[in-house]
């Protein structure tokens, strides 16, 4: 099997190493626009190969996995050259206008728009880790636009990486994936920011600071060349929870302002419920 | 030496457990308004005896564990019973308010005011964890308001259960906790409020959330009971903290309402140099 990783960081990467531990004949090729990603990654023993990007028209399999400023036209253009027996996937975090784009391309039926849950923190070849789609959920939107032969292939690689497949519209995608996950981010970079601006003088203020905060600004360290393209393309779902967070905020300051800390402790004892649906979260 | 444990919950509990790991002959005594978790204390061997207020006269240590809207009173009490030799410590999250109250207490001097660093989102006796304490920051405010002796025996016991001491004056220590701590409790708090209004009757939803919105929720697990006084008792500081981050969200939905990604870019790479200041957090 051949297998092209376009863009070999973190979610690459990682699918790189699960791949060639599953599949004891795939030969991996890897591209990039970072040449030295690329050298990384193969002395990193991620991928088998450095590949051009004429060479995917053997391909049979294709991951792109890049920001989604720039996974439309690599698509498109991958998806021009392949063979009908190829299988691409695109594994971004949005999925709306990359459908929308996809429609009435003639090869749509060799694409499979999925967004794996999964990653952390760190980017690039080095963050690359075995095991990171292991009991993670991965989100296909749009199935029945893939061909069913290749649905089957992309379940049969999913499933030996271990993952929980979940199947949704690209709208509904990324319009709960807002809550879910970007705005996470936002929240943590700018109470990075706001803490940050107040104590950069203050250096020994930070041993003051404990696992809660770690915890909760730990995704401030996250990629801004990854997570801008994602605030672009999601800009209304995005802007939406951020309104309702900001409002959120607001009302909690207002209550404390006015001294009622019975409700403040009532808010508090109400969201204390996110606690059963954290259970199932690792 | 005799202990008096006021509060047998997660920060009581988990000082009790590494007590007794580090002084052989220390006998702990608990006390707690809640009966129920001084019988939990009892079966996990947190403390070894249930005791009344009145017996703390003949006790050699009284750590106070509560909140910090009762901890000024009950440490008031304390020290107006117990003897010369005595340590009276309070584990506090907030110290201005309790310190200036203590000021003129002629037993002023076999007071301590410390604020160990440590704890999780699990509370009461159940939460207790061996070696909570191990390398974490103790703050010590006005310690040269402290005996002498008193203070060589409180350094003793917390070097012994292996914690950094940082002095502090009380109004410093609770404007810079409200930055590196309770402004990240809000943030959490209010994420998980976000996200549950919206989301509430769709629970399927939250298979899409990964461990990026776990760790950033996981502070909204939180004690309303412990929270709640907190931000009441810091009311000033914190809604600065929160006057901050409610105008950085703002700016940040701005910029993005007004297609300026170059720069919501920027934010967030300025605020990566967080990045270095967590490498000493754990």
């Amino acid at each position: 099997m051949k297998v092209y990783i376009i863009g070999v960081g973190l979610i690459g990467g990682s699918f790189a190493l699960d791949l060639k531990a599953e599949f004891e004949h795939a030969v991996i090729y890897g591209l990039d626009q970072n040449k030295q990603h690329l050298e990384e990654a193969k002395s990193l023993g991620l991928i088998d190969h450095i590949a051009n990007p004429e060479d995917v028209e053997d391909a049979d399999l294709v991951l792109v996995a890049i920001p989604v400023d720039v996974n439309i036209a690599v698509v498109k253009n991958v998806l021009d050259q392949v063979g009908e027996h190829c299988l691409v996937i695109d594994t971004g975090s949005t999925k709306s206008k990359l459908c929308k784009s996809l429609e009435d391309h003639p090869k749509r039926r060799n694409f499979l728009a999925a967004h794996p849950i999964a990653g952390t923190e760190f980017s690039g070849p080095g963050a690359a880790v075995k095991n990171l789609y292991r009991n993670k959920t991965n989100i296909i939107c749009e199935v029945e636009k893939t061909a069913f032969k290749l649905q089957e292939k992309a379940l049969e690689i999913f499933q030996k990486l271990g993952m929980r497949i979940r199947y949704m519209d690209a709208k509904s995608h990324d319009k709960h994936i807002a809550y879910v996950s970007h705005l996470s981010h936002i929240s943590s970079f700018m109470l990075g920011k706001t803490v940050l601006e107040k104590e950069k003088n203050e250096k020994d203020i930070f041993d003051m600071a404990g696992s809660g905060f770690a915890s909760t600004v730990r995704l401030a360290k996250s990629s801004p060349a990854m997570w801008t393209p994602i605030f672009q393309e999601n800009k209304d779902n995005v802007l939406e929870t951020l309104t309702e967070y900001i409002n959120n905020l607001t009302h909690f300051k207002k209550l404390m302002e006015e001294n009622d800390f019975g409700e403040v402790y009532s808010e508090m004892e109400r969201t204390n419920y996110i606690k059963t649906i954290l259970n199932g979260i690792h």
